[in-house]
């Protein structure tokens, strides 16, 4: 087998973003498999094969890429931001564990800039000290798992980025998360709402957490909640690096 | 005042790995400000002057780059990785509570491929589900906070991300967190050592959470420990979407 499989974050948006590495794979690639609107993103050209597909069929879209790559092709599986989180690259795996002999693929994961760190800057500095990401879709685990590790995470005083917080599925799951997130006393930490950052329509707000309302945030919004210390300096939010 | 001052992420070493925007940036500097091993990774020009300094002069750093801005000049303040996570941006926000005026001075900044990602790429995706990061360094806050942290994200079953896993000063530290994670019930998990990322010293070993030894990481090494369902594929390592 000759054929090769990438998987590789195109960044939040903006072309700025991409990687050098991302780009000369896409520019090697003979097919590029991926959700619809991430593969819009490649330009088409001769020799080139795009192969959008719906959302919610990662595991699918996975095993027809490897089954691409186990016929010779140059495969590039793309995210957005970064494939290795709450993206693609797991999804790639699953399906490797299915059929051995594509074990013996060629396959690398190229990372990106994923949309915690792209939102984070854009706010200033809120994930400068310790911190953790939870995905809330509950596609995929049981919101008893969602609601524990916010809870620990509290505890723990991490700033907490927030994947998929709204969900056309079940939009009641944030504002869960909010009220959990009050209950556990983080109603005066800052939150910022960062939507479809690096785009035309990028938004960034900044709350406290007790005046956060569920409809700020739809399936393009990446969530940062601060620490116990963060703060505002001017414009910017951030981590202070020392805590007592 | 019509300087800049721009923080920039260099990614995990290799330049295939640093965005456009952040060469764009380094291109139009007229000075460079940050530590000695990050500052020679930016080519000399004429015009461009480069400042480097010692390592732990973070807030003395960003004050420099601060009056450098604030008498006009292009500064970009570079980092290792993504500037928002263990690194100098928050720094800089620091800095900038000391002196309003230096508030209305132009500032952003640019995300990067923080080594997380970049270790995680290269393993498979252990960060493919929800996960963690915390700086294992005890400079900036007492060791009591790491333990609650590790503790807590044992128990909340992130994988873990393990910034600067092995300080010069305090080299017992990470004896001290793979101990408090076995404690935790996290033996049977896999431990990743991926040390200096996309260069040629990358190394990268798993091994069981129980069979890790503190002396398998030091400065450059970024250790991830995986959630309870992390598992090998082949020679990858991934975290499951799915928990039950």
């Amino acid at each position: 087998m000759t054929g090769t499989l990438t998987i590789a974050g195109l960044g939040p948006g903006d072309d700025a973003m991409v990687t050098p590495e991302v780009t000369a794979a896409l520019a090697a690639a003979t097919d590029i498999v991926g959700y619809g609107p991430y593969v819009a993103r490649v330009a088409p050209r001769e020799g080139l094969t795009l192969h959008p597909s719906d959302n919610r069929v990662e595991l699918q879209r996975a095993s027809a890429a490897l089954r691409l790559a186990s016929d010779g092709r140059h495969v590039v599986v793309v995210s957005s931001g970064d494939p290795g989180v709450f993206a693609m690259a797991s999804a790639v795996f699953e399906a490797l564990e299915e059929k051995s002999q594509w074990q013996a693929l060629s396959i690398r994961v190229l990372p990106g800039v994923t949309a915690m760190l792209a939102a984070a800057a854009r706010a200033g500095a809120p994930l400068g000290h310790d911190f953790c990401a939870i995905n809330l879709s509950d596609n995929l685990k049981p919101w008893t798992v969602i609601e524990k590790r916010l809870r620990l995470a509290a505890e723990a005083d991490f700033a907490i980025a927030m994947y998929n917080p709204r969900s056309a599925s079940r939009p009641e799951g944030f504002a869960r998360a909010l009220q959990i997130l009050n209950e556990a006393g983080c109603g005066e930490r800052l939150a910022i709402f960062a939507r479809a950052v690096s785009t035309p329509e990028e938004r960034i707000e900044t709350v406290s957490l007790r005046d956060a309302r569920p409809e700020m945030a739809d399936m393009r919004t990446l969530v940062i909640v601060g620490n116990s210390s963060t703060r505002r300096v001017g414009r910017f939010v951030y981590a202070p690096r020392q805590v007592r």
